[in-house]
């Protein structure tokens, strides 16, 4: 039986490989093939396949029958490639030995260099390059990075050896004091070898075996070495982090690679590079370059390396073939690309190629000019831009020009990265402190153990938001992104003493009126005031949103409460409001709470009125300024939706003060309060429940509505309110409520004299709750409009609770546990099932009425996957957050590029 | 245009309508009709359609169009069949108008006699009868009965104005002495004469116009009276407590009849009867009869009726003519029927018929007998019985004999009838309290603000449970449901006030040790300790269940936590165990409370461990117990359901010795409290999600299980355990917990050395929350079986929180208000939302496993119209209370039979 190729060879301008087969050879491996047969110099070597790897673990750490037998053909027809041996007492060759999986990895194994160096090869090197230093330097590096990078032993202990040697016997032989440094250059070939002794010795201590001398034993623990690096808790949790599912990258490629040396005096070099500027985009070379220098030393910093242009200066012909193999990788991979060369003696060696990294800012200058030079199409540009790209375009970010081990010292714990950007300013622990502060112009960070709607104008007022408990759906970060204020949640290792005014992290204090800095896009808080960057939009950052506009199918709206919102959205490029919330102009002024308080302590429908009267003129300016800024596009108003609880206060204090300001007893406060009181109340007394109970909230809130519709419309402001109907469950709740929205919106437009061609509004549902997916047919007889509320929907569908859901829920989306979802569900809509309930909703709805306008208003409308599958149900139109709108276009665009 | 038929004629031999017209004559008119078409002696006289008043209120109270003509019509056919004409002076026609819906409803109109009295024909009555004593009587009750029943003016009134006549004039010319009796016998035509006038001049007061000269209007107003009557607050009232849907009935009918008179003399009379005795079912004619007088005598109860027996021996005509048509009756209807005659001078009319209404024995002894007689049946006397029939079977009640004014002295208040059945005992307060007065023999009452499984104890050992919060599916009515027991909850007028032990109900302080009186038929609560007498089954009880176990298909199980509630599950007709519930058997002992709770305080999986194996014996021993009591039937287990904290101690006292108990700081376990705490905790972290994280729970609960099951298998016992797993909303889920159930189940096996062979065990899941039922193929894969939790999949299908729906689901069911829902779907299953998940679900599931068993396990699965909903659905089993085992079965043979 013919065993499986676990092995692709590559050299002699081709390779058995292609840059497609990146899942199989590691992107590494991939690269290095490509290379190969694109004629770049690229020093022969082969891959092990990233199915050799899994099929190691898959039979317990064993190499998989015939692997063995592949490596040494291979390693035969390299030998015969380079006319060297392995080990060769003459011309000895030499290899590197590095891990390459699918995705790129930085928790895996390093590169292990000059494998093939033993006892006889080192001889046989210096004998062939006359150069006894360079040879035992080699033996010296190969010694210590199979120690510890393939044994797995200290790494410091044999660099002690090193420098213990250097302030022993060299600083003795060139007569320094103690103190005195002694450079890795000052050691000589002698030294090295006397030094290649000692280390060998220390392994053997360390080991229990003498360092290995057969170089197939060498390969073979080095193969080995990179085999366990895959399963090393290190690359575990960057797969974790990173939500790289482990069914998706099985295992790790190989790559065994003949050596070339950049330190082999002034004419070699080492350099790493990018084919564009990563950081601006800008179409120019842009690379470091280290004269007589291997690739480690580049990495490692021990001398500071040249831009690209003073090679361009000194070995002009080396650049120039730089130059063109820039050129061809790019015409190849349409791509900016990454690259790592080593020139010995001259002559140019390809490394490695990859897809570079780069900051924001350059992704959209690269995409739209790669368009420009005829590169790509506009369609491929638009799909190579991320949410990430677009997110940390719009945030501030702590300035990079500080010193990493400042941040370091400073860093107090990692919360959970709810909202990007950074904030940095005074911390304090209430809303109204925090309101007062920033009142002065102090910065503000406001610090709470969860925040609620009462914290609305505190959250306002801060820079950032840090909580100690929620997650990325918690209110802190639903209302944080909304305002795309930078926040961490579910920071556990916070405690905050309300009373003493002050906060501990593991044992750290900081007080009211002390600095912090949070970085929302890493999760971290740092004790001190780092300074900030703020963001600037690169040109080609419209340029490219205008492509996505005219490619995507779908509209995209913005939920947004304020009419300052509205504005920032509309420059967000939001097409109208698909979520207004209304419960949050309560809270705005002491008035305002203090008259729906009253409404819902009142225990009788008149007194109901009577505070709902007060509340009234507060509601229809706000809407006034929110039509005036949407001027002509849609504005969706979903009524009252939160249960009564959520407004009063529950201590005592604020229950007194509330007796005393309507006038009534503290006890009847009290009690009614108690009353509230529900045991599940995301399933409780609330949405359009409330509307059925206490109609009179509804009637002000359609009065207020319709008259300031009225009101600017009589102004020549072209006015949609779409008034929308919250929780509904079953058809008669809706036909009974919009009965009587429709009715009073005639009566008021009558008042005003107008029409429904002044003020042609709409009323609708939201679809949040199973029941009214699964009878949506009957339930959008009267609609005009559905909504999906896919938070609710989310909850409700999987009987999970937003707010209780931290307990297991991580566990739930960590692979290495449960695994149960890829994703949170409150981030990333569950399409299976939720999405099931969507599909169902969408098709029952449109069976009655077939041009039903469609729209989803929970936070997945600014997500990615979750706005594709929006646009593949049919839906008319996402809304999100503002600051999510670009990446809502770019995901209805994307959608229909794909559906093309 | 033709008119509509509203007016349907009946007499001299034949009738337009028939009985199948009910719906369009109401009961009375079909009655009438159907009596007269087959040869009954029926007073002749023509119905109003209940169309007609239902048309009467769509055109704001105003007669249809053609009603007018068509009245007038019949009424000339009336005349002539009579030869008699309305109001006449010579010899007047008296007609009587009576309302009737389609459903009988007591609080409508009550009847209109002797119309047509005026000052003319009382005159012409005189002449024709010879007796002015009689036709003044006529016209004085008359006006007494338009007054009143067609004016809406106080009875008492007019009622007072006869007695002070009596009293005055009448006692003057009889010499009475004040104080002494004036009988209306003995009141002359004369002095009748001079009421008249007194009456109408009172009427003419009162009204503001005089009393009704022209029969016409006299018709024409009691007609609109009648119609009047459909929407008089009580009608609504009753329909609303009777759930009798607007649409279902839309209107009543209007029967006018000739006047027959039951007042003419000795061989003149009145009577009701039932064909069978309605108390025993007996088959015996049975009823009342009173010589010399009218219905309304009879009603009133101003003089003792005799037995029909009496009635034999004094008029044997008569009594066989009744004897004749009390077997037409039933040969015609099949049924037992309730009757209404008038005998005037030896001649019997019939005046009304209908079903009768009987005892629950009587039901089920009529069925049975009538299927011997060969009247009906097998199937047909399934179908007769109701739930209701059968759960009043088994219950206690109040002792008949009490009089009807004592008891109402002692009404308290009146709750929700959660659990029918009646109770009386002493009150206490707490289940530890109730717990020991019981076992000193006293018969207790236990009364709670609101139950949780902590007082299950207390519960067990009550007669009866008075709660003041929740509703019939909230724990108290779950549990009580279980076991049967009288439960009367939602008594919003109790307060208690525990630290002093007692408790207030509308100023009626009752304290702990005094007794009280539950009737969990109607919910109401009397002060006191009234004797109750205990159920008997009839012997045709069983007869028949055996033939509703031939006729259904599916299997009936029930929910039993104890070996004791599967005894008498048995004995009830189960068939194996739907569902038993582990965590109530954690809280049956303080020893097992410490154990759940050490475990629960817990903060490492080893200390869990511990305390689990202290719970180990104790539910290896309940389940040792259940199996041996089910021996060879399937025992349904559910691992482990509510979260965590449902068990803690949330008081300080008791988190004070619980910590003592353990040796851990107090801290320590109001820490761990704490944060055991949920916003939502029907969402939360519960059920498979405690499993997944804790998976030690689900280890020590499985050998348990397996442990017991090998043990009885041993001895000979035929043991089904079906394991099944809770709250499943992933696939993964079950995979990774019933991967680990069947790899320990194997082992445990091994253990015992044993195979699956003697322990046919399997593994499943409930579906209980929407995305399972939406992922059920998915699911199935890994499940033995599904059963529907279809308490849960309510509450999250419908968003609907079970605890805090009393808020507002009242309106919500309330026809008049809200009208959303026709039942609580916590009792009736919402077949439109959340049975078309069932159905998905089971679609689902079967699409991957065609065989897979499917069940139900929520309060539903003993509800009449959801099992039937269940059977049609293709589930294989439904499982209810031990108490409602019976209904189910019942239920699934209506359903059966309906299938054929």
């Amino acid at each position: 039986m013919a065993t499986k190729k676990y092995v692709y060879f590559f050299g002699g301008g081709k390779a058995e490989g292609t840059s497609e087969q990146k899942r199989l050879l590691g992107g590494k491996g991939a690269g290095l093939a490509q290379m190969t047969n694109i004629g770049l110099p690229v020093p022969p070597g082969f891959t092990l396949t990233t199915e050799a790897c899994s099929e190691y673990y898959s039979k317990g750490r064993k190499w998989p029958v015939g692997l063995k037998k592949q490596v040494e053909a291979n390693l035969a027809k390299l030998e015969k490639l380079t006319g060297k041996k392995l080990g060769d007492v003459d011309d000895p060759l030499l290899i590197s030995v590095r891990s390459g999986a699918f995705v790129s990895m930085p928790g895996m194994m390093e590169t292990i260099l000059n494998l093939g160096m033993n006892d006889q090869s080192v001889e046989g090197l210096t004998a062939r390059t006359g150069n006894a230093r360079f040879a035992y330097d080699a033996y010296r590096r190969f010694i210590m990075m199979y120690a510890s990078t393939a044994m797995g032993l200290s790494k410091d202990e044999f660099e002690g050896e090193f420098e213990r040697f250097k302030h022993t016997v060299v600083a003795k032989r060139l007569g320094r004091r103690k103190g005195e440094s002694v450079e890795d250059t000052d050691v000589t070939g002698e030294e090295l070898k006397q030094l290649c002794e000692i280390l060998k010795g220390k392994y053997e201590k360390m080991v229990g075996e003498s360092f290995p001398q057969a170089p197939m034993d060498q390969l073979r623990g080095s193969i080995d070495a990179v085999f366990n690096s895959w399963m090393a808790e290190k690359a575990v949790t960057y797969r974790r982090v990173e939500k790289i599912s482990e069914s998706e990258v099985s295992g790790t490629g190989v790559n065994i690679c003949t050596m070339v040396y950049g330190n082999k005096g002034e004419t070699s070099g080492t350099g790493v590079a990018f084919t564009r500027d990563p950081n601006t985009g800008k179409n120019e070379f842009y690379g470091d370059y280290l004269f007589n220098a291997q690739g480690e030393d580049v990495v490692a910093g021990i001398r500071t390396p040249v831009r690209l242009t003073e090679l361009q200066k000194q070995d002009k012909k080396v650049y120039e073939q730089l130059m063109a193999v820039r050129d061809k990788l790019e015409r190849h991979y349409k791509d900016m690309q990454d690259l790592e060369f080593t020139v010995e003696e001259g002559t140019l060696y390809m490394l490695q190629t990859r897809r570079g990294k780069r900051a924001p800012v350059a992704t959209f200058r690269i995409a739209v000019e790669m368009v420009d030079e005829g590169l790509i199409t506009e369609e491929e540009a638009v799909c190579r831009i991320t949410p990430d790209d677009i997110e940390r375009l719009f945030y501030p970010a702590i300035d990079t020009k500080i010193a990493k081990k400042d941040l370091a010292d400073a860093t107090l714990t990692t919360g959970i990265n709810a909202v990007p950007g950074a904030a940095a300013g005074d911390v304090f622990f209430t809303a109204s402190a925090a309101e007062e502060a920033a009142a002065t112009g102090r910065r503000v960070i406001l610090v709470r153990k969860e925040t609620s709607p009462e914290d609305v104008g505190g959250m306002h007022a801060a820079r950032g938001i840090l909580t100690q408990t929620g997650g990325k759906t918690s209110h802190a970060a639903v209302v944080a992104r909304g305002w795309g204020k930078c926040c961490i949640v579910g920071c556990e290792a916070l405690r905050i003493d309300y009373d003493k005014k002050r906060m501990t992290i593991d044992g750290v204090t900081i007080k009211e009126g002390e600095s912090l800095t949070l970085d929302g896009n890493t999760g971290q808080v740092f004790k001190g005031d780092f300074p900030l960057v703020d963001p600037k939009l690169p040109k080609e950052f419209d340029r490219l949103m205008a492509w996505v506009d005219r490619l995507r199918t779908v509209k995209v709206r913005t939920n947004a409460d304020t009419a300052d919102d509205s504005k920032k959205a509309i420059e967000m490029g939001a097409e109208g409001i698909g979520l207004c919330r209304t419960e949050h102009m309560f809270f705005d002024t002491q008035d305002r709470i203090d008259a729906i308080r009253e409404m819902i302590i009142a225990d009788n429908c008149d007194d109901r009125i009577k505070a709902l009267k007060k509340l009234l003129p507060y509601q229809r300016r706000d809407f006034e300024k929110i039509f005036k800024a949407m001027d002509g596009m849609p504005v969706n108003i979903r009524l009252i939706d939160p249960p009564l609880h959520e407004f009063v206060p529950h201590d005592k204090k604020g229950q007194k003060d509330l007796a005393k300001k309507i006038g009534i007893k503290y006890a009847t406060v009290k009690n009614r309060v108690e009353q509230l009181h529900e045991f599940n109340p995301m399933l409780g007394h609330r949405g359009c429940r409330l509307a059925i109970t206490f109609p009179e909230i509804l009637d002000m809130q359609v009065r207020a509505i319709m008259e300031a519709a009225c009101k600017v419309a009589q102004k020549g402001v072209k006015v949609y309110p779409e008034i929308m109907i919250p929780l509904t469950m079953a058809e008669r709740e809706l036909e009974i409520l919009s009965d009587r929205v429709r009715k009073l919106a005639t009566a008021i437009l009558k008042e005003k004299k107008l029409t429904k061609r002044n003020v042609p509004y709409t009323v609708g549902t939201m679809i949040e709750i199973p029941r009214a997916a699964l009878t949506a047919d009957k339930i959008a007889r009267h609609a005009d409009f559905f909504s999906f509320g896919t938070n609710d929907l989310t909850q409700t569908t999987m009987g999970l609770s937003r707010d209780d859901a931290g307990r297991f829920l991580p566990d739930y989306v960590d692979e290495k546990k449960a695994g149960v979802f890829r994703s949170d569900p409150f981030q990333v809509l569950d399409q299976e099932g939720v999405g099931e309930l969507v599909k169902i909703g969408i098709e029952k709805g449109r069976s009655v009425k077939p041009k039903l306008k469609i729209g989803i208003c929970g936070e997945h409308g600014g997500e990615l996957e979750s706005v594709k599958f929006c646009v593949r149900a049919g839906m008319n139109y996402v809304s999100c957050s503002p600051y999510r709108v670009p990446i809502a276009r770019l995901a209805a665009a994307q959608q229909a590029i794909e559906d093309k």
